[in-house]
């Protein structure tokens, strides 16, 4: 692939790896940026990431390592963001350089809880990237899957179309399929209530609710973000397109998502702060959860949202989880 | 309840034996029609079905038990139909009595083969019953899940909302929530492409595509069922309301679907035949793929439907899976 642009993957979680592959298959080079040292020099002896998708061989002549995010930042033109949004924050306060001018794309799956605000705007915000350079990739699409190179499509959104489609290029191989987006802030959003709606069927799980219920769950949540999005960011878009309905499928249904597993920890009697300590981390749905809440919240017309509100009360206002979802069934349909 | 009209359940499948356990949540008598004397026979002396749902028990007191289409369709006045739609013909062209005064209930999820007609249209057909006397069933519900008294989700659609509502009323319990909807004909459709869907899921799992691919496939099946349904029936509707888009997923997603079982046997490289013999079955979706392509085919202004067309050209045209989902990957998005 004819490609000028240099692209950087910032991170190097499953995700994150899974991307630095795709780029591969069409790249000489690809940047890649991670904080831990030791997973650097695992990389340079081994050839594969020591935590994620291990399986994964990378050729090193391909690679360009880095544990200096301004060096990384400073070199690539499209910066690939793949950090869990807890960490954003504070991974970005090392950034010295300008990336103004830089292509930004968010494949973090989440908001940043300490501004509130979705990826993008807070590159906006912070780091003067114009929106016309902010762009964000969504799924459906399990890491896991991409390291078996089973068949995937992504979805890249972009105001500038462009720039969306150099990216889809970039990421394109005969295993990964992409289609290209306007609607960067509905695709972020979506992104962002999939995790909270994971969380929901993990509860329901969690509380001996079946497959039936579940469907209705998800069914009622397709639903549920059509309106959200709608009042946040009214434009045409199907909700049951692939970044949406297809993301939440894949998430809502997957057993391996840690949103879902959390969700199925609380359903089984654990409270947030033990579930959090027995999975070692933080589900991105658990800040979701908080900021989706109150942002509608403060929304002169608030979007009805039973399922968004009951999972707010169980992980944040300590309710019952059984008395709660029995309530949420009966708005439910 | 005071509920003055007689209910009879024609069939004794897991389906119907659900439907029936329903029923005596309300009903003081509720009539069962099977066709096996042995089931019957079974059912006296050990108060459950012996092949379906064996663990759910019946007050025997409370159950009309025949071997006599016609002594049960004259008794009743609301009449359930779950016979699998390949056996519908034949059990039907022993009903000598007339029934075109009764409500006649569709809980089959297919057409009649013979005929190619959707239930309600074969009875109003042959039965001279009138649309507003036919009702339609749908899920997401596994029976096996009602058997254990989990939370389902059941709609009912009839044009006249009042009959609509009474069959609602009597199926509702605990652990079933009912609502009713005018889209008898939307709804009926929607259960018959759910199983081609279902078959289409199996036949991508059984050539070895993943969970990413199952979430693309599904967001795809349920923007086709639109297009297909609003080329037959144009109304108001939405899609993913629980009959349309919950039913698709529960049965998409289950591993115990057996549409979807059957696709996976001809992903894995069976013949249509010998999946079949396997089966010791036939799939109502099997049935529906054909009537569904033709009626398309007919349309003067055909759906674009993607995903039938291939498990058509599969089923009926003997042409190779692995091939023509190759060509319907590049299809979806």
């Amino acid at each position: 692939m004819n490609n000028p642009l240099k692209y950087a993957v910032f991170g190097a979680g499953s995700w994150a790896t899974a991307i630095v592959k795709m780029l591969c298959e069409n790249l000489d080079e690809v940047g890649w940026y991670m904080r831990s040292v030791y997973t650097k020099e695992h990389l340079l002896r081994e050839q594969h990431n020591p935590n994620y998708l291990s399986s994964v061989e990378f050729h090193l002549e391909q690679l360009k390592l880095s544990n200096d995010i301004n060096e990384m930042a400073e070199w690539a033109d499209v910066l690939i963001f793949v950090i869990p949004s807890a960490f954003m924050h504070s991974e970005l306060e090392k950034l010295s350089v300008d990336i103004s001018d830089k292509t930004i794309v968010s494949a973090v799956k989440g908001i940043v809880p300490e501004t509130g605000l979705l990826v993008g705007e807070h590159f906006n915000e912070h780091y003067k990237v114009p929106f016309d350079s902010i762009a964000v990739i969504a799924g459906p699409c399990h890491a896991e899957e991409v390291a078996l190179e089973r068949l995937s499509y992504l979805t890249i959104s972009c105001w500038d179309a462009k720039k969306a489609q150099h990216i889809a290029d970039s990421l394109s191989s005969d295993y990964i399929k992409t289609k290209i987006s306007d609607d960067v802030i509905g695709v972020e959003y979506g992104v962002m209530l999939k995790n909270i709606y994971a969380i929901a069927a993990g509860i329901a799980h969690g509380l001996g609710y079946g497959d039936n219920f579940q469907s209705i769950l998800m069914s009622n949540a397709i639903r549920e973000m059509k309106r959200y999005i709608k009042r946040v960011h009214k434009m045409k878009r199907n909700i049951n397109n692939s970044a949406y309905l297809g993301d939440l499928l894949v998430t809502g249904y997957s057993t391996f998502s840690r949103n879902r597993m959390f969700g199925n920890m609380i359903g089984k009697g654990y409270t947030v702060k033990s579930a959090q300590m027995e999975m070692s981390m933080v589900a991105e749905g658990y800040y979701a959860t908080k900021s989706a809440y109150l942002m509608n919240e403060k929304n002169e017309k608030k979007a009805d949202t039973p399922i968004i509100d009951a999972v707010y009360e169980i992980l944040y206002e300590n309710k019952n989880p059984k008395k709660v979802f029995q309530r949420l069934t009966e708005k439910l349909d």
